[in-house]
């Protein structure tokens, strides 16, 4: 109750009350209209009409989030007269703030009272209103990937602007209870009182940032920007109007770990650094790693320390790039396999490496970045996302976060390839996820000339079926081999796209039968016995920097044959527990799919049959999860639903396991009709091992 | 749905349906009564007709907490006839748990079938069955003070006996869901499925306790005691069946740190320790620690690690004393005055020092014991009660806590005397407080001869009003020094009560006059001109050990006019505001109160009149308001609302104040009736300076 006097005024006798007077409002680029009270604040009528405008100084006039433009003219499409007179003039606030900013006016070519602040300008009359991009509430970041979409920016973190009257001898209510008052009103403002919010004693405030509240709140003169995280816990006063908050999506691969610094207001993407995982020194894969926290008593110790201070540095240089100081970063969101995801959170995973591979928590975790020793603002977050079984870990969750397979009509098939595949299948209905082993060999490695994706490594190959002579693309020159008329001591190995590659054009020129033996009767000298037996030359000495012969070995197509069966007995497992016969849709995660042939890759068998052109690589869907998570607070508790529902099948415990998985060692498979690549299988009818295909 | 086969039994024909046929129950020694359905488990049954039945085993047969008497004959008085054959027979488990307890069977003269497993016993006809004390729910502790009153045990820690199919490569789901799904079960089966509790994935487990779990689980074989924290959190996962939980109650004041170890199950109180606040040595008073703190930059710092030595050893003592492990204790409960909270939780106590003398914060906290370095359970929580204003710290809420002014229909008003002194006063409908500065004299302080309480020191005085001559009583010494033949070398000086005693029979025997002043014309040798102004000798040098006369001085009478002017001033604006004459009763808090004489401390007006009877003096409210509040969960939530509520008052903003203190200086009170002591007060007449209130 407002008990102030008042001044009585003589109302002119009017049919139409002013009060209660309604005006037409259409609001631009949204094109949404309608009716709103006259001495309404153009703010509150766009959200009225459902257009957020921003705004963090609860109304004040001071942070200038809610510009907005009153356009002027006849406006015959809907019929409305918009005059800058059809609002309240524009008022000493909106002045003060205007006079300030003369360089903004003429970069934008505004004049004052064309550009108004919403929260002070009043209805009058009707307006048509324009809200430039900047102002616009639910900010957006788009995700470019198997499907293109909008991600709205809805970080756990908010900022508010809190203005307090000191306290005084006669009120001296204490510091917190001043801040949450204020803070109520403050988030009733700018987040409209439709909104269900807490009350001020509900409220909470980090115990560490409270050490400081006192201080803070002196220095600043009573007049703090407060950040919110989820609605419920104070963790960062900061004095005077601050606008931007921090955050930081990390992906920590067992390879490399590979830290995203966003802005948590606009969504934009500040820095992107990487740094490869320092575990590697303890092991190579994540069982090794295990196997060394089981063996030493203090493995865990230095496994977990070595993470976390090179996520420091990421977290320095990231910092570094973006001008800004760590401890303006207020919040993380960390994914990774399930072994990373323990090691980082200092759990022993030794029982992810014994059977039955239990991991120690599936849910998904919000600790205090001091109590992980992670050098952002001690009274920031970290936030990790659920694990879904022993070896489908918080990257997977990314990748469904990043995908959404939870919300199609069709059955997509997501795989992400590393020295271990995850593939989830499903949709809206249902999802089903698996994990297999698929070694090394997809990588590069245990393959006798294998190598990493680097300057001198082989990335293609083909084979001419005719004359058996194959032709190959270099990492760091261009064209294939044969453009160039010298091509000499440029090759140093072959990388994993080019052994995918190698092995299907060994099949696909009948060089390598359908089960992966070599034919010892063709002509052709690079068809030889080895050393280790039957191998095919791709490049001869001269052509390398090794100055040897570069092979691919009955050996190699052996590692291929067995990766490749793995790969697809998992995702033929899901299919048949699902009832399908093939995906709508399937989409390759990881720096593996973005390299590698589709064509080729279906014709070995190393995915299941489908429209090539329905086969995406979406690259690290992980890190790119890891951010939307970070971007956007609803993702994740979508994330914890998703993942309780989707069920898991453990391959080793799958009665039909060991049959299928024979089945499918053969190019592309013994009993898989594959109709989109059969025109390049060769000679299908003369290999006697088809005929249950053949009979199909 | 349950899919397993089933037999297909004949039933025999027959009216009844004894599958919903109902049984009466009687419950000894409540006398709950009612009738319960046919196959309902006899704590179950108790549940039904409102008795609370103990168990933590999740109705397991495993922890015996459940026990019943089934008790045999015709009761007339219900109509009832008691048979054990009117419950099902011993069950194969009840059997084994009783076979394993031969001593308790001896010891109470019991025998298996008298006494029973209620979780496992089913009702199969009318039954009257006794619940001894131990199995019975609610366990409740009697607080004596003011009021006697029983205070349920409802902690804010529970534990359940969770018990678990081990993982298994078809269901390797993790280790906290596993956990907190058999939980979930627990729970409901311990508190009864009535009650409104969290689904398992709305549960959470503390950090550090989760870093535990993999190993306690597989080394408990999968069975374990879980103690909950509010419902919601994990903070404790012990292998096997644990019974008790521990907990301790502290009150920190400024010159004694007390703690109370307590068992959270039964509410018993296992130890009692004290020591005297280190933080003595910065400075006497809170406001000289303020002020140590405000000049030293490292004086906060050394303040806080203080007291938290502090806490530790006197946990390791109490921890020792109950023969439990200091980590067994699961939760600390702590209260101080504002300055000794700030210090405790290292926020810096300045602007508790400094006009308008603001607390960082009000409302109780919860921060886990590592986060502060109290070496209890490091998953444990540290809670600590709301303060309510600057000088009302969370020692005056622990009192309300205690003893409940706002749940009666009479006013109370309640003080805690110590060098500040603390008042609430109110009913259910309204409670206003307010805090003044005392000085140290009433607690021996300040006082020429003044003491703490010690052997040595006078507690008692009385003048004869006749002869002049003072007799007193000296703690260590029986009896008064008037009793002694020969009374020599025995007194040191004077405490606090005999300080009260003191001015009080100076006043009735009219050797001081009711402004406090020295009548110089009276025939005492006692009575003389000493180095400071006038006093009267209530010890010669030769009844010392000091060997000095001790008086007591006009400059000591001034010292206890001022103390108790400000004091009755507090009260009589507390009054005023309340529109109040008198207070129903007095409740006196803290050490001071227990050892003053009522009858005196009113006649020298220190507390406003009222029925001599209706004074009480309750010892350390605070500690018992902790102690409260650790073992009764609800106890804090209502402090936290009642502290939300109480009405401020800031004395040196009243008007009337100075003109009140004026007034007040006078013996008992220059305008105050005083009916209840009026027959003590010496010629009243006499004094010029009492006609206002002669004409009241």
């Amino acid at each position: 109750m407002d008990d102030r006097p008042q001044t009585v005024v003589n109302r002119p006798s009017s049919i139409v009350n002013p009060m209660t007077q309604k005006h037409n409002i259409i609001l631009q680029p949204s094109g949404s209209r309608g009716q709103v009270e006259e001495g309404m604040s153009v703010r509150s009528a766009a959200r009225e009409l459902g257009v957020e405008i921003e705004s963090i100084c609860a109304e004040n006039a001071t942070c200038g989030k809610c510009m907005v433009l009153i356009e002027e003219g006849r406006f015959e499409k809907y019929n409305i007269d918009s005059r800058r007179e059809n609002v309240s003039p524009v008022s000493t606030e909106e002045a003060a703030y205007f006079a300030r900013r003369p360089k903004l006016l003429k970069d934008k070519g505004w004049e004052v009272g064309q550009v108004r602040l919403s929260c002070q300008c009043k209805i009058r009359g009707d307006v048509l209103i324009n809200v430039p991009e900047e102002s616009r509430g639910n900010k957006q970041i788009v995700r470019k990937s198997a499907t293109e979409r909008a991600i709205e920016v809805k970080p756990s973190v908010r900022k508010y602007l809190v203005t307090m009257s000191p306290p005084t001898l006669e009120r001296p209510i204490a510091d917190w209870e001043r801040l949450a008052k204020g803070l109520e009103t403050s988030m009733a403002l700018v987040r409209g009182t439709e909104e269900k919010l807490p009350r001020w004693y509900e409220l909470n405030i980090d115990y560490q940032c409270l050490r400081s509240l006192s201080a803070t709140l002196r220095e600043a003169k009573w007049n703090v920007t407060v950040t919110v995280w989820q609605d419920k816990e104070v963790i960062e006063v900061q004095a005077g109007y601050v606008e931007d908050s921090y955050g930081a999506a990390v992906d920590i691969g067992s390879t490399t770990v590979a830290l995203y610094l966003c802005n948590l207001r606009t969504g934009e993407m500040l820095a992107a650094e990487s740094e490869m995982n320092p575990q590697i020194v303890y092991g190579e894969d994540v069982m090794s790693r295990i196997q060394y926290a089981i063996e030493n008593k203090d493995g865990l110790e230095k496994l977990h320390k070595a993470i976390i201070s090179t996520l420091n540095k990421l977290l320095k240089q990231a910092a570094k790039e973006a001008k800004i100081k760590a401890e303006e970063i207020l919040e993380m969101v960390l994914v990774g396999n399930s072994t990373m995801h323990h090691v980082l959170l200092n759990l022993h995973p030794k029982d992810l490496g014994l059977a039955p591979f239990v991991p120690a928590i599936h849910r998904s975790m919000d600790i205090k970045a001091r109590e992980l020793g992670l050098h952002i603002n001690p009274s920031g977050n970290i936030h990790v996302l659920p694990t879904i079984a022993s070896f489908v870990g918080a990257d997977t969750s990314a990748m469904i976060v990043a995908e959404e397979p939870h919300k199609q009509d069709e059955n997509w098939l997501l795989i992400d390839v590393g020295t271990n595949a995850e593939l989830i299948l499903g949709n809206r209905k249902r999802l089903v996820c698996t994990s297999t082993p698929t070694g090394p060999a997809l990588e590069g490695a245990h393959v006798e000339y294998g190598m990493r994706a680097a300057p001198g490594a082989m990335e293609r190959i083909q084979i001419d079926e005719t004359t058996l002579e194959p032709k190959y693309k270099v990492i760091g020159v261009t064209g294939w081999n044969t453009d160039h008329a010298e091509f000499k001591g440029q090759v140093k190995g072959i990388c994993g796209s080019a052994i995918i590659d190698g092995v299907a054009e060994l099949f696909r020129a009948g060089i390598v039968d359908s089960r992966g033996k070599f034919k010892k009767d063709l002509n052709s000298k690079r068809i030889r016995q080895g050393e280790s037996g039957w191998e095919y030359v791709i490049a001869w000495a001269e052509e390398t920097s090794i100055g040897r012969d570069i092979p691919m070995t009955q050996q190699d197509v052996r590692q291929i044959q067995l990766a490749k069966a793995a790969l697809f007995t998992a995702a033929r497992t899901l299919l048949n527990r699902s009832g399908l016969e093939s995906p709508d849709k399937i989409i390759l995660a990881g720096g593996f799919g973005s390299y590698i042939d589709k064509e080729k890759a279906m014709l070995i068998g190393l995915i299941p049959d489908c429209e090539l052109d329905r086969v995406y690589a979406v690259g690290n869907a992980a890190g790119d999860g890891a951010r939307i998570a970070l971007l956007n607070i609803e993702k994740r508790n979508e994330i914890d639903g998703v993942t309780r529902k989707v069920e898991r099948f453990e391959l080793p415990t799958d009665p039909e396991f060991q049959n299928q998985f024979m089945l499918a060692t053969s190019f592309p498979h013994m009993s898989e009709p594959f109709p989109h690549i059969a025109h390049l299988i060769p000679n299908r009818k003369a290999d006697p091992m088809a005929k249950n295909f053949m009979s199909k």
